[in-house]
């Protein structure tokens, strides 16, 4: 996080007065104080224009707490729709898939509708007779939205192309309604090419062709798990950025790596601040620094390319980073 | 399928009487009948001890008809809760992967709860304000008898390894039941080694350390997920083989290759049999004939280690796995 804002610092215009605060949503302050997020932490946080969010959790904390006590309770009441997932394999960056292949492409994952409503629940807990349902809820509202907002995405970028992924032969109510909607706003998107892949097959799709894809838009859940392989395949969670939007901007967006918090190596100086560093370029561009975040991107790339096997400290990569960007 | 046949016939005993019946069930009978599984079809199956199913399907055919017209509605009505998924990756055969990992491991898939069971519906459909939902639908009969499946076949293996794979920081009323259930069967399993992990962090495992898994255990929307990437790594679904299993017997199971009908190249003698086959396999071992069943898996493995550059029409590979599994 330190060396985010330090590249954000370095990339800022002169005449940019940066204000920002720094909040505590860990799992310390959750043991110490039983709190994830409380109203007052809303409140305070809506003052922002954006939020940067190094990752959080730690194995003492019961699964499930700070996701559901803070992620998602701010993705559902900022109403981040829009969950961004750039996969772009860099040069010198290793990928498990061999051959070295072509990724660049975008995921725009619905991020407040679909199985993650916490919908469901659950009777007759704990004994041989229990049955525990969860309701994937779709709107047409919901769902046009991300989807229109994947079409501007697709025809602003060179190849012009979207691809639906979901699981339309068998859940075929939410599946009907995907589909429905996104036909429809493709008539307005002459220019853009679609097409349609189950979500088991993109999984194929992206470790025997990831070149195929330019962006893809898709549910809540289907998006969470493409996005970790995507993330996987173009050269791990150590380089992946991602946003939680809300294109309005009625309420600040969130930008995260997509890794955890990894407390094993905390403290140690050994984590690679990339990730974090691109989501600040995220971040910079929902503000409209577009030539800002290009240049952390050209940074972060030419750094990788030159990497090598050298071993730096976290606090090593965002000072060589900030060099650039500043240069 | 030929080919499967071919192989079953030459692998059985001289003194087993197979008795074989050739039900049609692919797009041609749905074009000229409308029909996909009629009850006198049902009817019929039920004499039979075991099913093995042809790769159906054609882009004719709107999406969804066969797979929930014929496939699930069988897997339904034979309470095919066991999806059997092995996933080795054989000498000689490619895979995406770099470095050609050890990739040895079974999913145990649960094939009759989750989002497959059709619940669900839409309201206001086709209009901007349509509300379309699917329910996830987990007992703890349905979880409890897969899970102890699972343990029983990770306990039967060498590293007696079983890790169940949700997403129970998300959906916390199915996760709950599953982790509860999974916890419990453990300790009538203390020789088997357990873990959980998300099922989007499975897939990141499933393309950088494959070797760690052993048994998986999941649901079935998860299961039909990582199945795929799972085929996909150990060499495609050209070799991915499947069971749709009532362990009870009480209903014939059903085998079949993962992979689908290939209506691009169906006749040509082009696609390879070796998924079909090792299809057979696992209906051979379901019926109590393990001897057999090795020997078909036996020799696909040397085949294909064998096969090189060579190209075999379909025949021919049928041809030379029958040589192989007779001498
Ligand atoms: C931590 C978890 C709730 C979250 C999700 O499932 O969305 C994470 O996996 C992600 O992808 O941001
Ligand atoms: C065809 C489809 C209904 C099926 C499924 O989703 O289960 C297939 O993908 C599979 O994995 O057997």
């Amino acid at each position: 996080m330190a060396q985010g804002l330090k590249v954000l610092n370095a990339v800022l215009p002169q005449d940019v007065k940066l204000e920002t605060k720094e909040f505590d949503f860990g799992a310390k302050r959750y043991h110490a104080t039983g709190e994830t997020l409380t109203d007052a932490d809303v409140e305070a946080l809506k003052q922002y224009d954006a939020i940067l969010l190094g990752a959080i959790g730690d194995p003492s904390v019961p699964s499930g707490v700070l996701e559901r006590g803070f992620l998602l309770k701010l993705r559902f009441l900022f109403d981040h729709h829009v969950n961004l997932r750039p996969s772009k394999l860099l040069p010198g960056v290793a990928t498990p898939l061999a051959g070295q292949p072509e990724i660049d492409f975008v995921v725009v994952r619905e991020g407040t509708e679909g199985p993650y409503t916490g919908n469901g629940g659950s009777i007759r807990t704990g004994t041989p007779h229990e049955v525990a349902t969860e309701v994937s809820v779709n709107t047409a509202f919901g769902v046009e939205r991300v989807v229109r907002d994947a079409f501007a995405r697709a025809q602003a970028r060179p190849r012009k192309k979207l691809t639906l992924v979901h699981k339309n032969n068998v859940l075929a109510y939410a599946g009907h309604l995907w589909t429905n909607v996104f036909n429809e706003v493709a008539k307005e998107f002459p220019d853009v090419t679609t097409d349609y892949i189950h979500v088991d097959a993109a999984t194929i799709y992206l470790v025997t062709d990831p070149a195929r894809f330019d962006v893809i838009v898709t549910d809540n859940l289907f998006g969470d798990i493409i996005t970790d392989l995507a993330a996987a395949v173009s050269g791990g969670i150590g380089v992946a950025a991602s946003g939680n939007i809300n294109p309005s901007r009625e309420f600040p967006s969130m930008f995260e790596p997509v890794h955890g918090s990894a407390p094993d190596i905390a403290g140690q100086g050994k984590a690679d601040p990339s990730a974090t560093v691109l989501s600040v370029a995220l971040l910079l561009r929902h503000l409209g620094y577009e030539d800002e975040a290009g240049r952390i991107e050209t940074a972060v790339s030419a750094d990788l390319a030159e990497r090598g096997d050298t071993v730096r400290t976290t606090e090593q990569i965002g000072d060589a980073l900030a060099v650039r960007v500043a240069g």
